[in-house]
């Protein structure tokens, strides 16, 4: 997943250096993110998977949680990319959806730094990262 | 939603200036309104649209988590506007849903700031954003 | 049931100043209580009515979460009066346990400030607020 | 329940001193050890009784965030002594339960300040706060 | 636990001290991390076994909530080490499990620390603590 967010962002342009941190599991996103932040770190793309196990999902709240007070005590964006096991009937599908999301995220990420001009252009389109999009939906003028 | 906003906040009055910043999901508000608390904002308003999948619902409330954390750290309010899919039937309620809905907190948003007189006189009344009002309820001299 | 708040402080004694401030919704009361306590108060009655659907049990839930965050970094006592719509089966019923609820808190906060002892006495007798009182629970000599 | 853990205290030895500090509820709790740290205090023991309703479990989720939010900011040790409602059959069981859970943790407590030791020893033994011991498990060389 | 975390870490290699504290329960660990990381730790191990009772759910709940809000105010890892009880069928089988998944944290903490290179090549490879390692998932190339 890291090496598509990698190409992705390369694609949009350049202004920007990368650090890659792993980290052993989701649960420890939140720390990893801090660690980068305290390096100096702008924006952090949080790659991981969750399990489809009920206790997956409980460390995915409890990733969640950790993520959020990061971002509110540092005032810099975390990216979650996370993708759950049964969002995909087999591993050919569940890779499609990796890479497809991860792409999408990585020109968020690009977006939030660089052009916020384009991030407001895609608002209220309707677009999920990783499956078709749907179309936008009229808001305001009836 | 954000224009119903901006429109909504000019016909209350003035002495305020808005600053706009788009962020791509619900979970990445919190940090969107800690970035505008830093840069000197007194208020956010916070705009987004919650699906109808569990998953979406564990969203909202990370982002919620988010939110009350910013808030609990810095002292200034943000008004969460969230809208939940399976609040309309279709795209034509949900818009007008969306727009009342933002309106009625930018007023909210407006006294806050400028006229806590006319917030505390509507305290108690029933209000809920973006329906229909019930009737107040009758407190306290019998 | 501010002013019933308002009301029994004023029967307990003096000594205080009371400021009011009024928030569009219950997930507002963390940043409200935060603002209150930067501007020099010593403690927040944070008064809410929580609806019956879902959603408004997961706003509550957020409230309290707010609410916990501000007390854990501020250090000064929010006393959170909420009332549930289901707790009373119509607005007669529910217009007194917001009265007899409010009051007994407002005690409470009192209490707290200026009578520590007078908490103590009452800790274990089972006062359940806005409702009849239990018997206190024999506890230790047997 | 106080009464218990101070007697329990004094029993385990010297070197200490007790400030005793009530509160409404138990969500009430992590406001008052943070205001007994900032007294100086090295560790609170908080005592209290969840209900039986939905209600009293939300209510014990939200005072266990606030517990762990002040730990997380001040660093000191929070013991929680909760009893649920509906551990026991009746309150004579209940007032037994509540005096040995008080008993155990008021050890604890003076165990992490005192005999570090001691709680290291105890560690994996499998003992359980207010009931009968369960055996040790076996780990490791078999 | 504490000892094959040692054993584990001290086949790794050198370059680093341990310190042991132990807490009575899990609710105690991010307080006692906070504690290990105020005296000037890097990175804390935290084991421990969750019930298999509703209530022990909830208890590692609020022990997980914890775990993050010191990592987010800190910027150190916590490896967490949680056995539940209902992952085994017996206590040979937990002691095992206890045993595995302690060790390969404790690889995780080393890699961490002294080998983020290590870590990185083993990211996306699939592996479970504690259980059989399922092969490596197809990612991007297809």
């Amino acid at each position: 997943m890291a090496s598509a967010a990698i190409d992705e962002l390369r694609k949009q342009g350049g202004g920007f250096v990368i650090e890659r941190y792993t980290v052993p599991g989701i649960k420890d996103l939140a720390a990893g993110a801090r660690i980068l932040f305290d390096r100096g770190c702008d924006l952090v793309l949080a790659l991981g998977m969750v399990g489809r196990q009920p206790v997956d999902k409980d460390c995915a709240l409890a990733a969640d949680f950790g993520l959020q007070a990061v971002q509110a005590n540092v005032g810099r964006h975390i990216l979650g990319v996370m993708v759950h096991e049964e969002e995909a009937s087999d591993e050919v599908q569940l890779a499609h959806l990796f890479d497809r999301r991860t792409r999408e995220h990585a020109v968020n990420a690009y977006d939030l730094l660089f052009r916020p001009d384009a991030m407001r252009a895609r608002a209220g389109t309707g677009q999920r990262e990783g499956f078709s999009d749907a179309g936008p939906l009229k808001v305001g003028d009836r």
